[in-house]
């Protein structure tokens, strides 16, 4: 048991490194050389250039004003003073929307700060039951609800004010988000998705193309509103072959800087397996003659895309005239059998993910079901691996397995490192692999959009965290262990075997907050991994402006590893707002710190890769409730050991209405985010027949769903956004979130390489 | 334990009950005097006249063609001969798709029969548990699972193909109802609902009346598909005065005609409750004045309805130009806030249940709230009350209430009869006021299409079965108790006790199958109450031949209570299937004989209120797929007590997969029942075009849903359905189901008292 003393030595401790943290971000955002690691989105606007031009060639880059290191905090309110709509014309809606779920935990955890100290605080230190038990106890356990002998009503009054109070918040902010995009896309400017449906599974006939099968069904069925249709073709060989073409070129640019820097020695290489074994030959003609070969392939390979009926795929991005068109069709069943001709909205070009198109329909449920048994499985046993890897990690393992490295385990220092870091250090890369392991699980099932998959992604990433990191540390046992003593238990017991051991476990959490929220956000501020790499890029390889500009890697937010983290802090602070108040303030310093490096991270660095319009906002709100509910479960079930069975009843209402709460807000607001209704769509038709002459719709829309790999040699990565410019006045080139791409004479490309091989978002 | 001599014995009493039933129903239906009572329907449709005009006196009443007699049994061909599409034409799609509940028992449960006799019966025989074993057993035990030492792997491989032959039924019959519906449509002739639409839930205008709203949204938003709307007025005080008066009406006819029978004396009645007590008037100067006032506050509140804009709702009935328009308004979301504006297709105007459409939208997801708690009560605590009414019921009971009947109950007939049949019939008259009970239950919930109502009613029935009857019989306790050890078990136990209780209940639903199934069935065919009340009313009341017409009261098929009665045939056949294969026959016989008596009513006798084009079968499918799971569930449960514990795994991968097959179905064939899609729309829209003139659609779609209180006074339960009929050259005058009724000068119309006093439907 944790006294006040080891608490407050851990948040010393904690403070102390987030501190450094942020002085020493402080200090290294101030000096010129760090600037693209710090500002990249400045960059990627236009709105920053190079400080090469002026001064002295120091000051490029250390910064000798002493004047701006007495500002050295000054980065905290420029990050708070860009207001939210200047935030939104600057990041998009979806990051604008992102910083609003720290602010709703600011929003929800604050009152129930204030009303959980005033209450519950003095309720639990009056009491004594644990100085008249005979077990240890401590100072913090004074402060839970351990400490009052039976069931206290004003335990379940704030139980119900928790939660009165969060749904209220939640309900405000589901409104708010929800008016937030409406107001957005009205205020959109012309883009293609707004006049395109996606649709799928269009059945075969053996006398039609599927373009003229297509153009055919929509001029009879939709013939007031049709204007075009973009057929979709599999390419995922072609840009398989223009990504390796793009590596081997990243190799011929790394081994041509080498020859140019000792132009006396040709640069070698092996064949073999990553250059390990094989022939040796000169590097640059390896690949010259390799990437040849490469470019002959993808040109028969493009040919036989287009001309291949086969390939063409049984989908279609269909444009109509009007937003008003587009709406209707994407919301109606087109035929009798409701598994063909599936209209859907299209996404974003750039959300594309164009690899799923391919799959056939039919498959899709297999697909699904697998994976749902898949990630059962990895849930409840993903421990094992772990433990059997850790295991195999400790002294005696490795002196088994490699005996020769017997002296040197021996050393102490080495020795107690290995037996103090290494299961640790196993544990953590097992779980830094997980987000790419349900990345690649969302891809398997065949969503088409990049949001879809990160969302996907989020909810199982939070299901898994809620399992093994929620439930694992307080049950203290294995996932499938869990699952097997839940099956044999009667189902009320379950809630109470749980409940019992959570106030035992508030300082794990405040220990846990401590280290992963606090010094784990002010570390991402540092970017000190970006930092490093930049600048060995910048040393060994960036040769021109183009070449740094992509040496920058800003990164995006991570909505499916940023979003199930902020979750976890939510599902801890409802959990233990009524248990073990003393955590409240933890989870708050957490939030503030987080909005400000977040708020500063989008508005300095992060660059999204699509804008979903905040789609994922059911998600956040979904999940927030299913903490509610969860907080509810295990109060009742320790309540029920404290003998206060007259609370039971009392608070099985809440769950109910907070259920019911749910439904309510499901009903609502979620429809807002799914579907775009017909008045919405006309208004914003209305408007651009009123306000500017119309463009050339059917032009514009002609080509803005090709897939990147058949324009401009471009990889499917890289969306060249230019196509989805229309040129009319209104569009300005700051809507570029990215410069396009092309393939082959640049240097930098080399960096991808490296890109690849550190990037943990997927 | 029954033995096969008790279950012999059962069997031989319910064939000569139901053999009895028939036989007289095979006599009286010869008699032309009954001929009303038997073959309604050809009178409804005009297909057949009275047998008043030819032949002598007594052939009018008495059948004297002896050569009639010997094709007593006639009917049952007759009732076979009608192919399915003359059944459609005759009495609508909701009937032929009715009967195929029945057809779709036969096909499952007849190769069940054969599978499961050639393999269980013997495999069951040949072992010989129950003879090693000490407890009392029967011969049908011997037959049953219950003689099996282990689980055997004949049992689990039989449930598999079980499984799969009804899955694989179930998905034939889904397709082929959906194919028919589609058809039908298709087919269908010009009516009201294809072209309109149900707004709910205009948001109010403090500038504007509801009318103008509706124009001016639906002119802005549909512009090119609007044609006409109708408001909706909150007419339900004005509906409650035409009852009353019609109620007044009929008593003033009942007086007339007793005073016409015996001229000399007035015929007298007094004033107070139910006529018992109060002032002694004259009947029919009475209720002459009563008529009077009535007619004046009539005439005054519809005055009222018509020019108060508070009495208009914030409803109305949108028609479009085309079945396009229609089908896409229904199908979208109109505006931001998705709970107004709610769109969805118009019921029939003869199926609109107009009361409903003024509860306000706010106050309907209460009402569901509270009506799901109501019944969950009524589910789990209906027993309370009768066991309370039976306790009474008993003669010590009986003779401290009413101590001066002791004399009377001490004789030992009534002392017997008492004791033997007074506690089933309190059961029973409970359980007949069921159904009336969960169709108040949704009614209250706000649903507003009769044919809603009684799904509604019929899942609710079906739950409360499945609770009351099925694991009421097999637990044998009350269901609260049941709740009560349910909650305080383990979750994996609760398929166990009831699974070991299965094999010993086997004969009582053999007994309930004959009596309820059998007799039961074969009772319904004779219709003798209604036989009764014809005659009644015959002799009586009847002046012209309109009044006899009305005398006849064919009734309907009553989805809300026939439907849950075959689909607990459907859940014992599947639970006992591989459990006691000797029920299996007794299930083939109700089938097919109730397969033949209902479809000789719905041919001969009923007349159904509405045309739902078979919106049921969703519910239909759904629940045999329910009864199916439960049957693997209690399967699961009774092989774990078996120490077969490898075939708990093997037979888990079954409720997983049906789950997994039911989904299937809701997606792939649920939308037909739900959803017009836009080509079926656009194709009728076409055919109508090419086909014949274009008849005038808006004086047509003006004036269809007008709630009948407002046109001839009518009351809502008879809606005119000559509104429906368009002018065109297809209408025949045989789509007019029901002759139209107005209130005032009919005799007959005291039938409706009767019929109201004695009727069950709701």
């Amino acid at each position: 048991m944790a006294t006040f003393g080891d608490i407050g030595l851990a948040a010393v401790i904690n403070i102390i490194t987030a501190l450094i943290f942020l002085l020493v971000f402080a200090f290294l955002r101030l000096q010129p050389i760090n600037d693209r690691v710090y500002f990249p989105k400045w960059y990627i606007k236009g709105l920053r250039k190079s400080p090469t031009a002026s001064g002295a060639f120091v000051r490029k880059f250390v910064n000798l004003d002493y004047r701006s290191y007495l500002k050295l905090l000054n980065w905290v309110p420029d990050a708070l003073k860009m207001s939210q709509s200047e935030l939104i014309e600057h990041a998009g809606l979806d990051s604008a929307v992102y910083m609003r779920i720290y602010l709703l935990g600011l929003k929800i955890f604050v009152p129930i700060f204030f009303i959980t100290w005033a209450v519950l605080i003095p309720v639990n230190w009056t009491n004594n039951t644990l100085k008249l038990s005979k077990e240890t106890y401590s100072e913090i356990d004074k402060l839970s609800i351990s400490n009052i002998p039976h069931g206290l009503w004003a335990h379940v009054a704030v139980a119900y004010v928790v939660t009165i109070w969060t749904c209220f918040m939640l309900k405000k902010e589901y409104e708010t988000v929800a008016n937030m995009r409406f107001y957005f896309l009205q205020s959109e400017k012309l883009r293609p998705d707004q006049f395109t449906v996606l649709v799928k599974n269009i059945p075969p006939d053996a006398h039609e193309s599927v373009s003229d099968i297509v153009q055919n069904f929509f001029l009879a069925n939709h013939h007031n509103n049709y204007l075009t249709h973009q057929i979709v073709c599999n390419a995922n060989k072609l840009a398989k072959l223009v990504k390796k073409r793009q590596k081997k070129q990243n190799w011929l640019d790394y081994y041509q800087i080498k020859h140019s820097k000792h132009p006396s020695k040709r640069p070698l290489m092996r064949t073999g397996f990553w250059g390990l074994w094989g022939k040796k030959v000169d590097g640059i003609e390896h690949h010259e003659t390799e990437i040849e070969k490469l470019t002959n392939e993808i040109a028969k390979e493009r040919k036989n895309v287009l001309n291949d009926p086969k390939a063409i795929l049984p989908a279609a991005f269909v444009s109509f005239k009007t937003r008003w068109g587009a709406a209707v069709c994407a919301q109606t069943q087109q035929v009798r059998n409701p598994t063909s001709w599936l209209t859907e909205r299209a996404p974003e070009p750039r959300d594309v993910y164009w690899k799923n198109l391919a799959i056939p329909y039919v498959s899709l449920t297999i697909r699904k079901v697998i994976m749902g048994v898949a990630f059962f499985f990895l849930t409840f046993f993903y421990m094992i691996p772990i433990a059997f890897v850790q295991s195999l990690a400790n002294i005696e393992g490795i002196e088994k397995v490699v005996p020769f490295l017997k002296p040197i385990i021996n050393v102490k220092l080495i020795k107690s490192f290995i037996q103090g870091f290494l299961p640790g250090i196993v544990l953590k890369i097992f779980l830094m692999m997980l987000p790419k392991l349900l990345m690649r699980i969302s891809k398997f099932e065949g969503f088409i959009s990049i949001s879809k998959l990160e969302r996907r992604s989020a909810s199982r990433y939070y299901l898994f965290k809620f399992v093994n990191v929620f439930l694992g540390s307080i049950i203290a046992g294995a996932a499938f262990e869990q699952l097997h003593a839940f099956l044999n238990q009667p189902a009320n017991k379950i809630p109470e075997t749980i409940g019992i051991a959570i106030p035992m476990k508030a300082t794990f959490f405040i220990t846990y907050i401590m280290v992963d929220g606090w010094s784990g956000t002010a570390g991402e501020i540092l970017r000190l991994k970006r930092l490093i790499i930049y600048h060995l890029k910048n040393i060994f390889l960036v040769k021109t402006e183009r070449d740094r500009q992509r040496a920058m890697s800003p990164g995006s937010i991570g909505f499916n590893t940023g979003e199930p983290q902020i979750q976890f802090y939510y599902l801890i602070g409802l959990v233990y707002a009524v248990v073990t108040p003393l955590l409240i303030p933890f989870i708050l310093v957490f939030f503030a710190l987080a909005f400000v490096v977040y708020r500063h991270q989008i508005i300095n660095v992060y660059n999204q890769k699509y804008e979903s319009r905040a789609a994922f906002w059911p998600d956040v709100h979904g999940r927030v409730i299913t903490a509610l509910i969860i907080s509810h479960v295990l109060l009742m079930g320790l309540l029920s050991t404290k003998h206060a069975v007259a609370s039971t009843p009392v608070l099985l209402a809440l769950p109910i209405l907070t259920i019911g709460f749910h439904i309510y807000c499901k009903g609502r607001f979620e429809p807002a985010f799914t579907r775009y209704p017909l008045q919405e769509a006309m208004n914003k038709d209305t408007l651009d027949l009123v306000s500017e002459p119309r463009p050339n719709l059917k032009g514009y829309l002609q080509n803005a769903y090709i897939r990147p790999v058949f324009k401009d040699g471009g990889s499917d990565d890289h969306y060249n956004d230019r196509t989805m410019i229309v040129p009319t006045k209104r569009q300005s080139s700051r809507n570029t979130p990215e410069p396009s791409k092309t393939s082959g004479d640049s240097v930098a490309s080399l960096h991808e390489i490296i890109d690849e091989s550190i990037s943990h978002e997927y």
